[in-house]
């Protein structure tokens, strides 16, 4: 395998590209280097957003089934009318009293179960993640982590150590072991939550053998940068189970799978029927607005805060606090968990019918509005099959509709538009998506 | 020395708090917990922000001469207008072109000498920071750090485990090395370059003999954690040579010193007249957005970013990035950085009158409008200038007028007005410091 885990990007000189977009390419190439890739072979290039739709510099739409930041639709008015206000009002900092700090964190805590009742606010998921581990650490007074084989926990260095998904140029920390997940293995449903178990078994022994203990299970409750890998629900409990009995914590990683996107509930952890004893929380929580959080059960975060000081200049302030709690108000009020389930239905039926076709569509895997699909046709080579999915994934750029890849093999189209989508864009997600392996299949 | 780290807080029991704040602090404790301190021994809480001042919901007036993030004063009309018309047009994110991003990379870079060309934006300081160390590891091969003895660079487990100052419950990395300053060790400045260098190779010798090297040093031009030590200019030179020697890089965190504050220059490093190798860049930079960068040389930051994928969702959305401009622009046509020189130079005048009569001052340091004020009357033992500091900052408070304390013996005032602050406010917060400082000599 490659060592970097991103196929899905430009490569210059690789594709044709018009003169407004190339040169616009070399300015940005000049000052923010190579870190930054560009999705798509033919990079795209956004001026407007506008809810399920994004629009380049012609006018031209792209439906957007990808982005899992804007939930709620690129742009929504009334969150932006809250940020908006509250900036002209006041961005105080924690370290004053203000209300809606703590109106909006005994909202948030209602949403989850009642052991669950802390918070302390981030700007991003790898800062909720990163303090996650810090906590567990503290709590279980041991070092270890484990985490499910191409994981992917965040950009700052503790979390990217845990990180398997970034390929072998980030280097894995000594203290951090990959648990192989039943789905991915071809394990069958019956078995898979024996699997699991004895996966992260195995993975206790070794870190107690080396005296490092384990300090916590790092998941998120879909697997999305494994795949996606969802059923059947509470295959993860016994590991879980097994973690907790050597003194580790729960992590449940809710960055992807939070605030209603796996469709009824609001958490992806209660599809599992489990309670984490921590939670980290990002992308949607502020429709784009950086903020995150870790959510907590008291004794791990009484522990941790009353001994370190954490103090995040920007977290919790004011704007970002109205902002998410627009969101979450809209959430709750519109029911957009129970929305994105009925549309993960129509998906889901959408795509069967298709995958009656000779298109080489192999798998389906959803919660909600998060899709894995499988693609490749029978007997195909790894490499072919991956091929295939970037060749599709690009076929629907040029039609307008925008998804990605994911998996170990890069094989699986990866599909999460925002929550807000109806039958329509439905309706033409599938069009595209048939006409992509229409296309192939010719 | 305690373990606990802020002496200006609050602490329930100890003050006579009103009962709307009492409740609404009783609220506050059960959901966000221990790890969120409040500040002042009587907390404040606001409800209004306007320029120089926050208001109470009673409708009184404090001035702000504590709050380094609002560097253009609170609520800014023109960034809020720029976050918000951005934030209803687009916020795209990275991987997709967008003309802004490009556009404000280059502005943002060109307010740097030549040898610093790229960028990568972040979320917050502490992601910069984090980052910088990451980047400065790959690029030099070795794992050390070295900091000054009371530093303090961020909340993630990689920059807290460099940070001294956080204290004894946050464990120092066994890869770090600290560094005394010449000023709090009393060495005269003729002999500060020679001390300043000594300290940091005899760090680069110890890292060297435990096989460790030195991949970084990592300090703030004006060690605000340390007590602002600011003089003479230069001083740092020798030592940064010395680790470049070690095949070390400087970082230099900017997220206090930087965007105009040290006066007359953009950033904090270019008053010693030396060019790090990395920038880290934070609290000011969107006015209170969250919003950060790392700045560097080409080879480093290339040698980064080709190998190890650096992805952060919301760092260098579109509506940071306008928001960001929108604060560059302003800095740059009111020409805040001269404003902030003047205005410092305004409130040293002051200062200097004041330590003339018998209240205590007994040091002056500053570089624009960041002070270190060290208080103590003549054979005062270091809990007691501890308590006269503490003393003073909550006279002020209750007199209207917001700053805290900083330094090894947090008994030195931290004073760092919004950089707009005009001779009517200094000379308010002059009067509330004669006022506070009259009254404890009574």
């Amino acid at each position: 395998m490659s060592t970097d885990l991103m196929p899905n990007r430009y490569t210059p000189g690789e594709a044709d590209v018009p003169l407004r977009e190339s040169e616009l390419i070399a300015r940005r190439d000049s000052v923010l280097g190579a870190s930054y890739r560009l999705q798509y072979r033919r990079p795209v290039h956004f001026v407007r957003g506008e809810g399920m739709w994004l629009y380049d510099p012609d006018g031209r739409a792209y439906l957007d089934f990808y982005n899992n930041v804007p939930s709620l639709g690129h742009c929504h008015p009334e969150v932006n009318a809250a940020m908006a206000e509250q900036a002209g009002r006041i961005s105080a900092n924690t370290r004053y009293l203000e209300p809606k700090l703590v109106d909006y964190a005994e909202r948030l805590i209602a949403t989850f179960p009642a052991e669950l009742n802390r918070v302390v606010f981030t700007c991003t998921g790898s800062e909720s993640n990163d303090l996650a581990l810090r906590i567990a650490k503290l709590a279980s007074g041991n070092e270890g982590v484990i985490v499910s084989s191409y994981a992917y926990h965040g950009t700052s260095a503790a979390t990217a150590s845990v990180s398997p998904n970034l390929g072998d140029a980030v280097k894995l920390s000594p203290l951090v072991r990959m648990v192989d997940l039943p789905g991915p293995a071809g394990v069958p449903e019956s078995q898979a939550a024996d699997f699991f178990e004895a996966q992260v078994r195995a993975a206790v022994v070794d870190l107690n053998r080396r005296g490092i203990g384990v300090a916590a299970l790092l998941i998120d409750s879909i697997f999305s940068s494994d795949g996606v890998w969802v059923d059947p629900p509470g295959f993860i409990a016994s590991g879980i189970a097994a973690v907790r009995e050597a003194g580790g914590l729960l992590i449940a990683d809710e960055v992807q799978p939070g605030f209603g996107r796996t469709g009824a509930h609001m958490w992806g952890f209660e599809r599992h029927s489990i309670v984490p004893d921590l939670v980290t929380l990002g992308k949607p929580m502020g429709n784009g607005f950086p903020i995150g959080a870790v959510i907590g059960r008291k004794s791990p975060m009484d522990q941790f805060g009353a001994t370190a000081r954490y103090s995040n200049t920007f977290a919790g302030n004011t704007v970002g606090i109205a902002t998410a709690d627009a969101v979450l108000n809209i959430l709750q009020r519109d029911k957009i968990p129970q929305h994105a389930l009925a549309m993960g239905e129509r998906l889901r039926t959408g795509l069967e019918k298709l995958a009656t076709q000779p298109y080489g569509i192999c798998g389906i895997r959803n919660a909600g509005l998060f899709f894995g699909i499988d693609l490749g046709l029978e007997g195909a080579t790894a490499p072919s099959r991956r091929a295939m999915a970037l060749n599709v994934v690009n076929a629907m750029r040029d039609d307008g509709v925008l998804v990605s890849t994911t998996g170990a093999n890069e094989d699986a189209l990866k599909v999460r538009p925002p929550l807000v989508c109806q039958a329509e864009h439905v309706d033409r997600f599938l069009e595209a998506l048939e006409h992509a392996l229409g296309g192939l299949a010719r």
